[in-house]
């Protein structure tokens, strides 16, 4: 028997770790595996790589080393944003601004809060999935505190126009946060020009390991702290640092180039192209340009999506619904329901994230495979019989 | 010029990660990487490991499978406990006993807590460190929802009564928490059997990757999220989880033997012994049976806690004077202060925590090395010539 082939299209979900981050975290674990805190040379090799770590973080954002903050994750990151902002700013207003299509991690802190007596503004999207300035410029009262709105959605792929809500924040003295997990190394971001006050990472979705991430807090803006203990990352985070994976993550930054974006984007336009081409009945979610490199959003009429993933998983492919966070409940993705799409369509949706190590020869094989399986479920759905 | 030395006591602090974890977790980081909500095979494979790993940790310490929660490390369990108790609870009543010898995991939750409207009694311990369950008793009020009591102390390594403890709170209907970072596989734990509702633990004290840890919630305990976002670890704990870190965390408890702490106890013993015969004016902090097998906190009279640590370090040794979390501080360590201690006295302590790799022939080079500085900084000590 044949070796069941891997093709790999839900890097959105995750990545693998690339093995150059590997062997740079490898040495952290058995042999400088001090305690950052410790004053002794053990502690202090930790605490050194600790803020070079630090430092190659700050700058691919243009942001100042202390400025960031080590998390175990891009939800811990937009919780202390969140979370942190609404607590520490509660005496000056208790609203705050976000939209539809935020992450989960976003979108469920902001359901916390309002249940704590905080106001919640969800700002909609227009059908190619952007928020609009001027509905959040409508939305500004003057107990506004926050603005939190991503910089690149998970499922769809979007670009939001950040600078230009961070301008308009900042114009009325509102902090603004942006979830900036799927955007990291893919899209510019340069925190000082695009006006951000707080922006959440991930290592795990570039190519670095899973827990671990980063909160650009800047200075000046005071968040109350989440994770309360001894006064580790400048006593905003406590919590002994994981210097293995701030290793590995500054690794995957230091190591993530633009040519790459390029080659992945040059490969997801052939696929988006190839389906479009080969199979009928099938529609782009999300904005033409406005687009992350890597994502491919695409609705199939008459076919559902969960069937779809599992006939592909028989053929080794890997791809998702919407995001992984959500993949395994059975509601429409809200996603999708927010630009637009009937219930029916959105549940025909797969969500294809390529990666480093995606070749056209996967883009082929998969949608050779994909073409049979959407002929053999349009076959025999009874959506087609109507 | 010879290699310098590397005679690490600082085991309290952290570990070193067992060779045999890292090996473990390797394959997590490149091969099987991925996200364990995904629904296809790379992510059925990673859910997989999560529960077989969940599995691991409940078993170590008699627990269901479903009442273990991943988190990233101590502080973070600490925090969910607490705090997730006590807002799951405040309708009930709005009280919290905890000691004067916490980690500031709970210390600090608690402090933040009674900012918040929460009352907190902080019982006292006796001069070696315990704490009394008549205290505990005497404190309860019909307002008292969450009692917390660490089951090892970091710096004193003394050894609470939690199953008595456990045993009162269960008769009054109130939760007992207890931070067991300092204890898990050095000092038995059986949930059941010893009353506990909630229990922290973290994987970098047991030779695992840091980053890592857990929260016990037993079956029924209701606690609110802290961590919000999607609804991964039973919905208790959001964010992707840390694959490769809970498998080294299951690795590092499932190599952990009882033999071991056999053998790190005789030595401690024998290093305890060598240091009150050889140097003068000394003294065991803590309780000498009610001990953690791996602890000596010894205090020495006229010398300054911060200037042997640098002396040591010239020599290649790495102790603390306390715990790691706030050894950048230059306060006098709380727990000391709460045994009683005067300052002049704490300032002089060093804790020693020794560790697997822990040899014989390192105790020896230690206490050469300590008899020596001692010696030379008591003779151009201020404190010894009045």
């Amino acid at each position: 028997m044949a070796k069941q082939k891997n093709i790999y299209l839900d890097n959105g979900a995750t990545t693998p770790v690339d093995p150059r981050v590997v062997k740079e975290m490898l040495p952290y674990f058995t042999k400088k595996y001090g305690n950052a805190s410790s004053i002794h040379p053990v502690g202090d090799e930790a605490k050194e790589t600790l803020e070079k770590s630090r430092a190659i973080i700050a700058k691919k954002i243009n942001a100042d080393p202390n400025e960031i903050i080590f998390t175990s994750g891009g939800t811990e990151s937009d919780n202390l944003a969140i979370r942190g902002v609404a607590y520490a700013k509660k005496d000056k207003g208790n609203h705050i601004i976000t939209s539809a299509i935020e992450h989960p991690a976003v979108m469920n802190a902001c359901k916390q809060l309002s249940r704590e007596g905080f106001e919640i503004t969800a700002v909609p999207v227009d059908s190619e999935g952007i928020v609009h300035i001027e509905d959040i410029e409508k939305a500004i009262t003057d107990k506004t505190i926050l603005v939190s709105i991503m910089h690149v959605n998970n499922e769809i792929g979007t670009i939001q126009p950040i600078e230009q809500i961070g301008k308009l924040a900042r114009k009325h003295g509102i902090y603004f946060h942006t979830d900036a997990v799927q955007s990291l190394c893919k899209v510019p971001i340069n925190v000082k020009k695009q006006n951000i006050d707080l922006a959440s990472f991930s290592a795990h979705k570039i190519y670095g390991p899973k827990g671990i991430g980063a909160l650009y807090i800047r200075n000046g803006v005071n968040v109350q702290k989440q994770m309360i203990g001894g006064s580790q990352e400048f006593d905003k985070r406590s919590g002994t640092e994981n210097i293995s994976g701030i290793v590995g993550f500054a690794k995957a930054v230091s190591i993530y180039g633009d040519a790459e974006n390029k080659r992945i984007a040059k490969l997801r336009d052939y696929l988006v192209a190839k389906i479009t081409k080969e199979i009928l009945n099938v529609k782009l979610n999300g904005h033409p340009k406005l687009r992350v490199c890597n994502n491919a959003n695409i609705s199939f009429k008459f076919v559902e999506g969960e069937s779809m993933l599992l006939h592909l998983a028989m053929k080794g492919i890997s791809v998702s619904t919407g995001s992984a966070c959500s993949s395994r409940s059975l509601k429409p993705s809200y996603v999708l329901t927010a630009i637009g799409l009937p219930v029916t369509v959105s549940h025909g949706s797969l969500r294809m994230t390529l990666g480093r190590w995606t070749a056209k020869q996967d883009i082929d094989y998969f949608v050779k495979n994909l073409k049979e399986i959407v002929k053999m479920m349009r076959a025999i759905s009874p959506l087609t019989r109507k």
